[in-house]
């Protein structure tokens, strides 16, 4: 074995220990303008590997619009186009201000975010609410009153009344949370049914204490986290990028340090190679439409949610959540089959998240770029997919593009240049 | 085919059909003594098929003892006994009183029980409350202050509170809670962490509205249910016996319709013979013990909760609940296979209880004594264990003994002399 190859073995080795040992705590709910770091308030967030105002197309593009609109930076549809083509409002990728989008991922400075922290590395992540169960929201690229109402209501209801459960609890360790979840036929990314009600537990003493001096907003508030089985995807999005960003830039490791798209191209972030993005082709899918949805609206408008993927949830402990059959289509064999095939494109397993199925063997962790090219086995996300009318339409298993893991390994050769 | 046969399987089918169909609702909490029929205040319930008092021995025994005085029947340990065997305190079959017990599944008139109703056919079913998690438990034949503590705190905290709640929601519908629960890693005998937080969820609005009130109860006791996995097997049972009733009788059928024990005999009850019990030894069992114990522990002091796997639940979907190989021991292989085996012993398949891992295939339900003596296959049941000195020492898995089995077929051929 050559020097550098001892070194990177040892830098993967180093990543997976960080991957593993990272603590996050979501402590707050916050506005977004307040405290993702460098924010600005004419500043719209989204996903994927940032690209100039006029590539966003499609869906990702209305929900930026929607953004703007949603925000007050203007007050019609063609004022927002006219204020991003000025650069009056700005738009930014979430992971450049310590934020993971959902889909489309729209950040404005007004929406509140999770404040999740993890003090063994020092990292603070954020990500903002989910919207609920409709299937028109601004992630998914619609805008219109009933969105507005809904994101509004988040603002004024849900959020203040979260926000002061888990200041009331002292925060809430997610790790255990995510750990439990596993054993419960969650996978964190596209079911997170168990780890949602897990939540409401945690701050069950809290909502009782508040409930007396405001019972309808408590209620109402609890009872909807209760009720949306995807409430904690946000949270689990928010761990996953505290833990990631424990590794970024690691250097010598060739461990992938967050993986999303846009509505262009999918892109990864390797450990060694700090903040640079290396870009390929949209995801391929095979999925499960709701009815009355065909193929041909799939539409990619970006997703950061891949993030859980990244620090060995997801996709890769889809053999703990085999409900989702029913949900994203495929057989438990196919979901078994898959997660196992992780583990040959990762530098480790998880000593925390554990898959029941496997005799409790930890989640395959930490994705080796220079695996994933030997092998030829492309990384599994579990995601949701958006139609090319707004909202969802489907949920569904994608894969990276190889080309991002070409491009990463081009550059390895640049930065490395003896291994 | 005989017409017999044929007579048989149909009545098997509609036995199968009624497991399926039955809607177990619980609709309240209330004294043992005000609510199963035909008790009396002198009246002590405990597990399997009725002995007279001087052959129940061991933990049962004391389990009984400790009754008595809980009870206030006796002021000492001695009158107690003499209060027994005067007759002036009875000990009856908890399945003669429409009841379940757990282990040895003590029932004393101001013991709060679970009220589960079926409307389909018409069956009250009842069971009592989980002491604690403390392993020191009147159901695991202990009996001294802190169990009598713990059984009086859930009279006049836990049971109240829990009562409050079901009626101001209006009743909580069982079977959703378990179908869902078998999604989310439990199998609704040994493993109910997942259904204890569903009934949680059911009544979070009604525990928000009481707090007002009186936060400090509903804290304390909601809390404690959150915290407490096994809550829920309480109200597995009660539904479980609620479903097994209404085969109870049912002529031709030659399915199982009640399984439990005592600490002498294991025993069965079939749908075509009545409320006679079959009777057979102690179960064979492999299992995993708590640290500090030996298998030359292991006592049989009885137990109901195989009511579970009499409706497709419990062994029957341990597939469902793979982390319990972490508590019974055993691998996910062999839960997997011997899941699957359960298929080659039942008459049908549940349409409700599904495994996902099957490919939500149904539970096997509705154990067909026939099957079970042609296979060779006996009925596997998760339980906890207990210690000769009293107390939970471990849990695992048990298997019906065969003579049981028997028994029943030699009762059959007198009673359908054609078949």
């Amino acid at each position: 074995m050559t020097t550098a190859a001892t070194t990177r073995a040892e830098a993967n080795a180093e990543a997976v220990r960080r991957l593993c040992a990272a603590e996050p705590v979501v402590v707050d709910v916050r506005p977004a303008g307040e405290v993702l770091p460098g924010y600005t308030p004419g500043l719209v967030l989204t996903s994927g590997a940032p690209l100039p105002w006029p590539q966003y197309a499609g869906g990702q593009r209305d929900a930026i619009i929607g953004g703007v609109l949603f925000e007050g930076l203007a007050a019609t549809r063609d004022e927002a186009i006219a204020a991003l083509d000025a650069g009056r409002v700005r738009v930014g990728s979430c992971h450049d201000y310590g934020a993971v989008g959902s889909l489309a991922g729209i950040y404005t400075a007004s929406m509140p975010v999770f404040v999740v922290e993890d003090a063994v590395h020092g990292r603070t992540a954020f990500c903002n609410f989910y919207e609920g169960k409709d299937p028109r929201r601004l992630n998914y690229g619609c805008y219109d009153e009933g969105v507005h109402q809904r994101l509004e209501h988040v603002n004024t209801v849900y959020a203040p009344m979260v926000g002061a459960a888990i200041r009331r609890a002292g925060g809430v360790p997610l790790k255990p949370l995510i750990a439990k979840g596993l054993r419960m036929g969650d996978e964190c990314h596209s079911r997170n049914t168990a780890s949602s009600l897990l939540f409401v537990r945690e701050l069950l003493g809290a909502a009782l204490d508040m409930a007396g001096s405001d019972l309808a907003r408590v209620r109402e508030t609890f009872l909807h986290i209760a009720d949306n089985d995807y409430f904690f995807l946000r949270l689990s999005m928010a761990a996953g990028k505290a833990i990631a960003d424990s590794i970024g830039g690691l250097a010598g490791a060739s461990v992938v340090s967050a993986m999303g798209f846009s509505g262009k191209e999918f892109a990864i972030r390797v450990a060694g190679l700090g903040d640079e993005w290396f870009r390929g082709p949209t995801p391929t899918h095979e999925g499960k439409l709701f009815p009355g949805h065909d193929e041909s609206e799939i539409t990619w408008m970006g997703g950061e949610s891949p993030i859980t993927e990244t620090v060995g949830l997801g996709g890769f402990a889809q053999a703990c959540a085999l409900p989702l059959q029913d949900y994203q289509g495929g057989s438990p064999e196919a979901m078994i089959e898959r997660n196992l095939e992780m583990y040959q494109i990762t530098a480790g397993e998880n000593d925390t998240f554990k898959i029941p199925l496997f005799g409790f063997r930890g989640t395959p962790t930490g994705v080796d770029v220079f695996k994933v090219l030997d092998t030829g086995i492309l990384p599994v996300m579990d995601v949701g997919l958006a139609g090319r009318d707004g909202g969802q339409i489907g949920a569904g298993v994608i894969r990276a593009p190889r080309e991002c893991f070409e491009r990463a390994a081009a550059r390895w050769a640049e930065v490395y240049p003896r291994s």
